[in-house]
This record gives structure tokens, sequence and C-alpha cells, in this order.
């Protein structure tokens, strides 16, 4: 089989676009002068924490749930995520009346699991490190002939993550604004796959990266190999929405067309981030969220002067969690 | 004189409105389904707190500003602030290259004080409860020949304000939601007095009521008592954003005409609806700012079923507060 026969292109996000009008919210692009003032390069944020559910998962969710036919939809979906694809995924489903179930590792934040409950969806929690998601996901879909609903390997999930952007796109040139680049955290890739492969036919001139935790940065790696590899699966990081073990297949063969590049983002630049996310923008991000910024943040020298857009994906995280890393530093 | 005369009417706020294009963001008016799970009612949330500068202050200080003739420009602007208003002026004098003398009183977050000298203002502190700004403010303006902008009782003040109003009404047009109610916190009763103008034009159904901290109840109270009463000067709260000593003249002009009522909220209540902002909206709301949010809270008997607006007004708040009013009770 030709992989490129199941990549998405601009037309499938285009069509995503359409698809989850009036579901999704056209999230803003926030700017804070005194942000730009504290970094010396302009920044703008597009505010994914703000999307329904509170990350940018449920564009794809809601894209790949509403292009089910009605006799998909009556056998249900399930999906395994680390908690905001589980969001995106119950919500969308619920929203059309389809039975959900989702698989979570049991140390996912509190927040994300009760909240995928709260859109009615059944939650089954799982050990992140002794088990594989993907095969008990797998095992519900056979048993119970429901749906599979893949977090990022999979073109309309990859084409709705894409929407975020077609908004930005827009929201540039409306702007009358250039960027230099774009920085967008990145797991398995698919919001950086869509958002790199949107802007690769809208707004080429503009370099995107991907921004990874440290011992999480297998994109830059496979990058650089020019073939998938793997991350240490011993390792622990604070952001726990883009620990994913390895880049997607669909989502690495458009990642090593469309991106510049991948960085590795320190934990105290995670910090930093969500503090001036705090302060400058009265955005909650979460570690995994702030990455883009985090990545700015740690390369300041270079982007001295220049526009930068930042991608601030989510904002699920305990207050607890969120407290604690406030704090301190 | 006959007060009338000075009062903004619709086509002022038109005038702020196109006045402050450009400048102003256009907020997003947010929704949860899992906050409305938790309400029990629908809740339409416009949010001030990311607008330019934190607050909604910044629009009426943008469209005063905006009105001054260049010879008044020359003059330079002397404002007296609790902080966001500081903020609004400071940032809004920035942008026309106006200089900004702000009077602020020392116990104000030190978030704000930074922030107004963050855009070029100089900064006076003073003793909020043994000074009084207003002369302090106006013995500048004489000194240095400065134009005096004052917090909340002047016509383009107000109708900059109002923009909130103007903008809130489209978006819910557009959405197709007619709301019950509009809950709007209240301190001077600029933002409320400019909001209930405009949708007294636009959706004269729309109850519209000011929400105000424990022992800041004066707006209520006035509106009760038919005349402007004052509060207990030697009261404290956490909301330091809207105990102001008395409501204005001209914003209670407009509030008794307009407002459908004015309601008390508990401390408690104001934590709470932070917390709820937190977790379903990823916003930082600073306590003031959350007021309209907590009377909804506080009366969830009254608008089961039922669709509310709330003006969430600003997010300044120091890390440091922001960590202590979230933890515990």
């Amino acid at each position: 089989m030709n992989k490129d026969e199941w990549l998405p292109d601009m037309d499938a996000i285009r069509q995503a676009a359409r698809r989850i009008e009036g579901e999704a919210v056209h999230t803003p692009v926030l700017e804070s002068a005194l942000l730009n003032q504290v970094l010396g390069c302009r920044v703008l944020l597009k505010a994914e924490c703000l999307q329904r559910t509170g990350s940018f998962k449920f564009r794809g969710a809601c894209n790949r749930i509403r292009a089910l036919t009605p006799e998909e939809r009556a056998r249900g979906v399930v999906a395994y995520s680390s908690g905001n694809h589980a969001q995106g995924v119950a919500a969308a489903a619920q929203a059309l009346g389809v039975s959900a179930t989702i698989v979570i590792p049991r140390d996912a934040p509190v927040l994300k699991i009760d909240n995928t409950r709260g859109y009615g969806a059944r939650v089954i929690l799982y050990d992140r490190y002794t088990e594989s998601r993907e095969a008990i996901g797998q095992e519900i879909a056979r048993q119970e002939g429901r749906i599979l609903v893949p977090p990022y390997d999979d073109a309309a999930i990859i084409a709705g993550q894409g929407t975020v952007g077609l908004e930005l796109a827009g929201e540039l040139t409306h702007l009358g604004v250039m960027p230099d680049a774009l920085f967008c955290p990145c797991g398995g890739g698919g919001l950086v796959a869509g958002v790199s492969l949107a802007l690769q036919h809208l707004l080429p001139s503009v370099s995107v990266f991907a921004a990874e935790p440290e011992h999480f940065d297998d994109t830059r790696r496979s990058l650089l190999a020019g073939e998938r590899v793997s991350n240490d699966s011993q390792q622990r990081s604070i952001c726990d929405s883009i620990i994913t073990p390895t880049p997607g297949e669909l989502t690495f063969a458009i990642n090593r067309r469309t991106l510049a590049g991948a960085v590795v983002v320190p934990e105290t630049a995670i910090r930093a981030a969500m503090r001036l996310a705090f302060t400058h923008l009265k955005l909650v991000v979460e570690p995994g969220g702030v990455a883009g910024l985090a990545a700015v943040l740690d390369r300041l020298e270079d982007y001295r002067g220049k526009t930068v857009v930042v991608v601030l994906s989510g904002g699920n995280v305990d207050l607890e969690t969120y407290i604690r890393l406030m704090g301190g530093d």
C-alpha cells in the first residue's frame, strides 16, 4: 500500500473546517505588548486552551466522528488517550448521540478523567508504563464492534487539527502579519502535522517547528534519522499530554516534508512559560500545551526583533499540579 | 446644568467602537458544556480578561484619549485608579505617544503597578484609606496642565466600556441566543452603565444586574434609596478592582434607569467562581472580575434552566494572591 494515498491534503483540512463549523470554537489569536517587551520579539498566540473541552483535540475528534456513516455511529466509538483526546472524543460523540468508551492512563490528571466522564463516556483506566493502550483499544473495538478513533495517526484527525493552521492563516492575513516562525507542541505529531500542512499551502514562508519535552524528542530524533525512532519508555515528564512513545506513521510522513525542524524544551522553560501565560495572557495553559512558548523562551537570541506564532494547545491541568508548577524556582 | 446633556447615548457607544477598532481586542464569548452542567443553567461569558492590558478598562481609556485634540494630547494625561484603569490609560496613552501620570493606591496588586510602569507611565502611589486620589489627581492636572482621565464618571469612558455591550449584542444575535439576564461586576459603575445602555437599545428584554462585593454594595443601596449613598471607608475586600466609595454621578444617572437591580456577592462565591473559571474556562480572572459569575453561582435556584450572560471584567491578579485564593477555603 502507498501511504501517500492515506495522507490528508489541503482539501481535507477545508472539508474538516466545514464539518466542525459551529461545533468547534474559532479560538482567538492573542498578543500582549508587555509579553513582547519581556521577550524582545513579537509573539502571537493561538489560544487552543479556549477550545471546547480545553484543547485542540476536539477538532480532530469532531471531524472524525462527523465523518462516520449512520451505521458506524450506531456501533459507537472507542479511543485511547492521555486525556485531551479522551475529552475531545467524548464531547464530540455526546454532541452526536454516539456512545463512547475511552481508555485513559491511570496517572492522567484527575480533571481529564472526570471531564471525560462528564461528557458521558465510559472510562477504562490502564497503566501507562506496563500496558499497551493500543492493544486495549483494539480489543474493545473488536469485542464490542466499536469504531476506533485514534489520537493522531489518522487522516481525518490530522485534517481536523489542521483547521488550527487554516484559521491561523486567515487571522494572520487579516492582521497583516507575516511571521518568521511558528512553534507548536508535539506529542504524536497530529497537531503540528495539520498546522504545518495548512501553512505550507497558505503561508509557505513561515518555518514551522515542533516543540517537544526533554526525554520525549522522538520527532526531533526521527527527523534527524530520516525514520521513526522511539523514546525510552521509562522516562517521566510534567508534560503529560505530549509524551507519546514514537511519531505516528502518517504524522511523520507529513512532518518530515513540512517541518523546518523540531526542538527540545527543558522543564524550567515550561514552568516559566506557564507563568508568562498567567501574568500576561490570563490563560491557564497545561505543561504540554505551553511547549511552543517555552521553545521561544529558550531561544530568545534567535528571535530578537522577529515575529513568532505559538500554538497554546491545551489548558487541562489539575489545580494542585498547577499551583505546584507555578510556585518556586 | 442638566446632567442629561453629559450622558452618553447609543451613538456615543457606536462612535467609541469605531474609535477603538483595531486597538481594543474583540474579546470572545466563551461557554463550557461542563460548566453549564455544574451550574444547571447555560452561561455565556464575555472574556474581558483577554482584553489588552488584561481588563475592559482599555476600551474607555482608549476612547477618551483618542478623542483628545492635538493640543490636549501634547499636554499629557493624568489618571487615578485602583490598577486596571491605570494600565488602560497607560497603554492607550503610549499607543498615541501621549505622556501619562497615574496615581495608584500603595496596596494595589504589584502586577498592576509594574504593568502600568511597563506601559511607560509615571506612577505616583498614595494611601487608599487616608488620602483622596481625586484631590491628588486634580492637583497634578492643575500643576502640570495635564488632562484628567477619570476612571468612570465621564461620558467618553462610559461609552468606551459600552462597546462591551455592543459586541455582546452582536455576538448573542449571531449565536441566536436571547439570554434571560446579564451579570456584570460593578465598582464605580462605568462598565455596567455602558453595557446596560447598549443592551437597553439592542436587546431590551435582557435584565442587567450589577454585582458588587460585600461591604461595597453602594450601587445596590443607592438604587434602593433613589440617590447616591457611600460605603464605609474602613471596610476591606479581596475585590480590589471594584471597591469604590460611591457610585459615579453619571454612571448612577444611567444605572438607575437601565439596571434590573444590583446584588451583593460573598467572598466565598468569588473564590468558588475563580476556581470554576480556572477549571472549565482556562481563564485567570481576578477577584473583582469574577463578581458576575459569583453572583450567578450564589443564586443558581433562580436561574435553573435559563440562559445567563456574565462579563468577566479583568484578570490582573498577583500569582501569590491567586494561589492563596484558589487553595483551601
